[in-house]
């Protein structure tokens, strides 16, 4: 016959999927000498079997169950729901995985008329006595009988208005003994069958109830929300209660063995004397520190200090752990890894190493890179937050916090001296703005919608897709629950959680530890992937240099043209009729275009920089409002209509698929030309001061080798001519971005025109899945929920079909030039698991924003140390 | 030494590479021993040489010309260009493909002061002497020093003029040599010498001129247009004249040896006694049908007929001759593969292949697949054309004749017998009036358009793209090189050629042959690929069935729904809100759907029917004027302003790349769940007639196997209730279009869930680059003429890109499902090359527009040979 049923000293750690995480803990505790109550797990192979049988608990299991139950009044000397000393336990569940949704606990079991009277003895208090048993019948009817819960709370209220008083604590063992029976009552009224005082038949159907909570709606949504998959059912851990209310040589907490806050190496954690779990939980009572009880107690402290060391250097992990002391012994009653903060995650890791507990690739793994964002940006202060309003919820689009004056255009913000930018969404005309506002708000727009993936790039605090927000343009205003909000009102927004408030709120100082350095200096010795930056301004550079990164993998010309004085220039160009009219406008924006590259070179100090020439998404460029048409038609001294006409001309059916990147170099080939110029010379000029520079040059949307090497053989020219002119010489690279899934099926033909290939997932993904990021909205969401997408592969790089079409570039790249430089600039250089994918396909370098660097070089570590 | 000269009797019809086409097939005449006149040809490796040489004549080839014209002078025992009998020669340019815009011919090259007087003996006519000698100073003058040709023609006319006399017949010998004089005095002022009397030294230069003239810029152009690369240069054929104006047994003249209109078996040709070539081209004197040579000359027409026959037999093709009698004497000057109409090349393919010259297979690679379009459709007669007005020309976008009222649109159509619709531009909204037009004209769009694309799926002719005409929409007239053309005037265009006329213009009818008919019998049999058509209409059908059709490869289910009674329920079905709004459009449409499936099914009597679900471009769907939106907001029982907001929710930015296809299907189920209830539904009443009936459901745009399992599941569980309710069965097969890359990519696990795949390549092609097909033509053009792609990628299927992915999506699927069908149904499943494609990379079938169904089946059964 099958096994089902395991005693706490037949498991072990490895069998959480048979036993579920606190079967597995509970055995393991057990097995190493631990003090924990007896007790045993019904696995999850019952679970799953129970499901074979209709929901029923068949009679081989019940008697299974029977059998250990004895072998447990054996051990505690203790005899089931009877007599002077009953066996009491408590009913847990626990999967492999920790999933709310699920029945959770039942104490007391094993209580009934007569055991109660036993347990009032045992303790020596008759009122807590009658409390456990009121609350286990309460207990017992809501979660193993669906008896709702409010229907308790009313016969509660009602002794309580019978006896005119107002808390719990006033009750006496009377009106306890009262409850009781009205409960019973209920449970009558409700179930239509007597409270079971049989302990058997309680626990039977205790059982039950934890494996069909298994499938109740809340866990299911649950496991999908999360993606829990291949788990077949939840164990039941049945457990002897042990009583911390037995006076005042017990008690009961919960404490970790490092300070879960900061990582500091210390005990941390709370407990209560004379006191249930419940009551720790609870609040009604004020929990002491831990430390308090070297005093009171100092031998179970010791032992308690002891269990500690134990566990930590057994589960190589700080641990969280719930505890009873009974009559002066102390047991344990969980053990689990601890959640923490992303600061003590790193500190702990660290410490770890030094205690010689793991090694630096366990520390390495130990982190979770996204957690890490939250090191690099400021956030609102506990404190603060307490007594913050609320105003609104979006998106957390970009981390951080911020406060400052709402303003809706550029002009206020360069007033305000903080300002936080609200919009209904932003476009590249508000770069200007977005720069030196403190936050950026947006009604409308997802995750990587323009706003979200520009303040991202910018590491500023942004929350989008605010839908609840109206705004009133003219009158300068937003409307949201209720409140109106005016220009120059102060609001706080929190981009890491998506929320707004208003007022003003206190913000944490960004503090990166020793220990922090220290670990990054094992992840740098680890990753064989070299992480670079996306940065366009100096200002991003010198962020980006901050944090590490060994230089740039995307410098986006056009957005270098959105500033005021340089917009209208490309205006000019894009609409200009002749060659002869684009070279007026273009030579408009060489000196421009060459001092950002001065300052980008000066800066850089000789760290590769890839320069993509222009790649402009004409629609965001074109003048819209009747002001900008009339401004564009007298700079160019042509006549309103016809600039309006040529507008018109430019309009694109499907801007994403239209005359863009490359084709526009090809077309005009003017534009790349003076690119090339102004990187060059500028190059020149960084490198007369002594200053090393390392240009590359990168050729967007190629799709054909052709386009390549057209473009490839003019900028030649153009360079070549340089450096004859200035009897001066340079060594750069000229590669492309591969975004068009043609080019990665040619990627051989291109290779043979290019020095460095850099995947631009971003397009990548639109076009290798055919739809683009602006129209996906309206079904990528359902995908998710209807499990078509795993994740949302503009956020997770879809390895399945972008990182294959990646996988056959770089093997076809490779056959022809075996040492091509290969790198991502897309936003997935940033995200952890894309960026191991990227490691794992052998690309040479990653490319991110500036804020991401940290996070791209730990999941580097990561990939190099899981091969 | 390298040899660049070859003797007529070194050379043979294999050395076209190295003697060009011309002199490969003088030196194959003279070696199977038909009368050449003696001559060599200086090889294209000389012409690449020269170009080495500074563009000059270097010694060692004039040397080597030099001992030819000696071998030339004893062969014919004649001296060049001295003495009683002066060896006169021709001089031709010849690469090995033909090509306009080199310097092409001079004749009587050795005349000067002296010959000239030996040549009017020779020939016994000194005017004919002095003529050949006036032309040879004017050619030479023109095509090998470039003296401007109207130079030569003014003094022409001066003398005419002078002598008052019309005609250059009426010029007299002594005129004659007047004009010479001129001429010499002309050639001097404009060189600065004397016109070279010495022989030699004028066929050194003539050889110059033809090698300086293989990169004029006119040949250049043309090779680039004609896409001719990897030729080194062109040959110079220098041969003896013979002279057919030699007296009444001396003639010349041009013939093929089948008849090029019609492929009859008849020598076909003329000729003119007394006569120079040049004489039977000028239409000075009338030439005579080559059969009355039976009668004057009946032993050289008896020779003329065996040659014919040799070379026919040698050359296994139709030849294209020049031929001139000297002094009763036949020689051959030329014989190349003659051209001929598409009628002509299948009978005298049909033909060859009956008289066992060549073989069914050879046969079939004999007739171009494209030409064949020709044989389809109505064409204007030559008779008729001769007196047309053109008044416009714009793109051919779909073959045909076609004459009719103008209407600008369906309202007039409908009343006009016969119309032509002219719109700016076509969308769905047009179909129904495009359906009874008699051929459409439409001022923007390319070869591509929705008008071209649609036009050429219902074989009605189409003129797109032209833009020198301009609609006044309310005057409802247009407006073309000063012409206006109101509505209801008659006017008449032509699919083929693109041009524009005024006026009714007389019709061919279409005829298809007996030998049509049996070549197509050796296609049927020599073929592996199946040919289907996209057919999505009862029409459509009956046609596609006509020409052989062996199925429906892709039955677009949208297109059924522009008819003005469903397309109100579809906008209703878009814009719905809620998904009871949706049921109920969608329950509207139900009847139709079933209704057209029927129909479609009982016709096609068995065959396989791929309907694909919708996949609707919603953009082109939606109402656009106010009066639409009010019509659809009466119909949906909801306010104006709801409705424009829901259609402001509709709006994509990038429609390609937008909410559609199956994503559409999956937010929206009821949608395919309803056409697929229409299709069984009809299928099952189809089958109860008695009428086989094998349906195949295809999913449109499936990126992931997961989109496909989705639908799969809810379309079978559809399907399934319905045997189930009609206790009837019935086999379909469910499949999905690959038009994704994506899908590409991940094609074995798509086809774990498909039954069968047909490629949407034009899709798929307009993913894979990346571009539009609305936005590329900004550039495209620009791309084919700057060389960045050999052919527009919309048209002929881009191998490199979208083939190589369709061969790894095909190697994928088939390591999962061995024996999976495999389709492609874009429109590049009619175009030749990428049939035989198709069939290279193991399709089972290609699916086109009913009118290009026998082109895809030759293009297959040549791919087959060619295997």
């Amino acid at each position: 016959m099958k096994k089902f049923i395991y005693f706490f000293n037949e498991g072990n750690k490895t069998m959480r999927d048979l036993l579920g995480g606190k079967g597995a803990n509970l055995a393991e505790m057990t097995n190493i000498g631990l003090p924990v109550p007896g007790g045993f797990t019904i696995s999850t192979d019952a679970c799953s079997e129970f499901y074979n049988h209709d929901q029923k608990i068949w009679e081989e299991l019940k008697e299974e169950i029977l059998q250990n139950i004895k072998k447990l009044e054996v051990e505690t000397g203790k005899t089931f729901g009877y007599g002077e000393n009953p066996l009491l336990v408590s009913v847990r569940s626990g999967a492999a995985v920790s999933m709310p949704g699920m029945m959770d606990t039942v104490l007391n079991l094993g209580l009934n008329d007569e055991t109660v009277e036993s347990l009032s003895k045992m303790i020596n208090n008759e009122r807590a006595a009658w409390d456990s048993y009121r609350r286990f019948i309460q207990m017992f009817g809501d979660v193993v009988r669906e008896v709702p819960k409010y229907k308790f709370d009313i016969i509660m209220d009602k002794v309580k208005e019978e006896k005119n008083i107002k808390t719990d604590l006033e009750l006496t063992t009377e009106d306890l003994k009262d409850i009781v029976r009205r409960y019973k009552d209920l449970y009558i009224r409700e179930i239509g069958e007597e409270f079971p005082s049989e302990p058997l038949e309680q626990l039977l159907d205790a059982v039950r109830a934890v494996f069909s909570s298994w499938n109740n709606s809340r866990a299911i949504i649950y496991r999908e929300l999360n993606e829990i998959k291949g788990i077949k059912g939840t164990a039941v851990n049945v457990q002897s209660m042990v009583f911390g209310n037995m006076g005042d040589t017990s008690g009961t907490g919960v404490a970790f063995t490092r300070n879960p806050a900061t990582g500091t190496k210390e005990i941390f954690g709370e407990y209560l004397m004379n006191a249930q779990g419940e009551d720790v939980v609870a609040g009604i009572r004020t929990p002491k520190k831990i430390e308090t009880l070297k005093e009171t107690m100092p031998e179970i402290y010791e032992e308690f200090l002891k269990i500690c060391k134990i566990l930590e250097k057994h589960y190589k992990d700080m641990q969280d752990m719930e505890f009873t002391i009974e009559r002066g012994k102390f047991y344990m009653l969980q053990t689990r890894n601890g959640k923490r903060t992303s600061k003590a995650a790193i500190n702990i890791a660290v410490d770890m190493v030094e205690e010689g507990l793991i090694t630096k690739e366990e520390a390495i793994l130990r982190i979770d890179p996204k957690n890490v964002e939250q090191l690099l940006h400021k956030n609102f202060s506990e404190e603060g937050l307490k007594n913050a309003k609320l105003i609104a919820e979006g998106l957390a689009a970009s981390p951080g916090a911020a406060s400052g004056k709402v303003c809706f255009d550029c002009e206020c913000l360069k007033k305000a001296k903080k300002g936080i930018l609200v919009r209904i969404e932003t476009s590249p005309e508000d770069i200007e703005g977005m720069n030196i506002a403190e936050g950026i708000l947006t009604i409308r727009g997802g995750m990587t919608s323009h706003a979200a993936v520009v303040a991202r790039g910018m590491g500023k605090c942004c929350v989008s897709g605010c839908s609840e927000i109206s705004i009133d343009e003219e009158k300068k205003e937003f409307e949201t629950r209720g409140i109106v909000i005016k220009e120059g009102d102060i609001i706080s927004i929190d981009g890491s959680s998506g929320k707004v408030y208003l007022g003003d709120i206190e913000k944490t100082e960004i503090e990166l530890s020793g220990a922090f350095e220290k670990f990054i200096s094992w992840v740098d010795e680890k990753r064989r992937l070299q992480v670079r930056m996306n940065a366009d301004t100096p200002k991003d550079c010198a962020t980006g240099i901050k944090f590490g990164a060994e230089g740039i993998g995307l410098c986006r010309t056009e957005h270098m043209f959105f500033a005021e004085e340089k917009i209208w220039s490309v205006r000019e160009m894009i609409v200009s009729n002749t060659a002869n009219e684009r070279k007026n406008a273009i030579d408009k924006i060489y000196p421009f275009q060459k001092k950002d590259f001065f300052e980008i070179f000066e800066i850089m100090e000789g760290r590769p920089v890839t320069v993509r020439l222009i790649d402009p998404p004409l629609h965001e460029f074109l003048p819209k409002t009747e002001e900008e048409i009339k401004k564009l038609s007298e700079l160019m001294h042509i006549e309103v209509e016809d600039v309006e006409e040529r507008l018109e001309s430019l309009r694109e059916v499907n801007p994403m698929l239209g005359h863009r990147g490359c084709r526009l170099g090809i077309t005009y080939p003017e534009l790349y030309e003076m690119q090339a110029k102004a990187i060059i010379d500028a190059a020149l000029e960084v490198k007369a001061l002594g200053i090393k520079v390392t240009p590359e040059i990168m050729i967007p949307l190629v799709g054909s080798d052709k386009e390549l090497s057209y473009l490839r053989e003019r900028i030649e020219k153009v360079i070549d001519a340089i450096f004859e002119e200035k009897g001066e010489k340079l060594d750069y690279k000229l590669g492309t971005m591969i975004e068009v899934p043609r080019a990665c099926v040619t990627a051989d033909e291109i290779a043979k025109k290019a020095d460095f290939f850099s995947f631009g997932t971003n397009d990548l993904t639109q076009i290798t899945f055919g739809f683009s990021r602006d129209d996906a909205g309206k079904f990528i969401k359902e995908y998710v929920e209807k499990g078509i997408f795993e994740k949302d592969p503009f956020v997770t790089l879809d390895q399945e079909g972008v990182g294959e079409l990646m996988k056959l570039a770089i093997k076809k790249a490779r056959t022809v030039k075996e040492n091509i430089k290969l790198g991502i600039c897309g936003e997935h250089g940033g995200e952890p698991k894309s960026v191991e994918f990227c490691d794992k396909i052998g690309l040479d370098y990653v490319s991110c924003s500036p804020y991401r660097v940290l996070i791209a070089k730990i999941a580097a570590a990561q990939g190099a140390v899981r091969k």
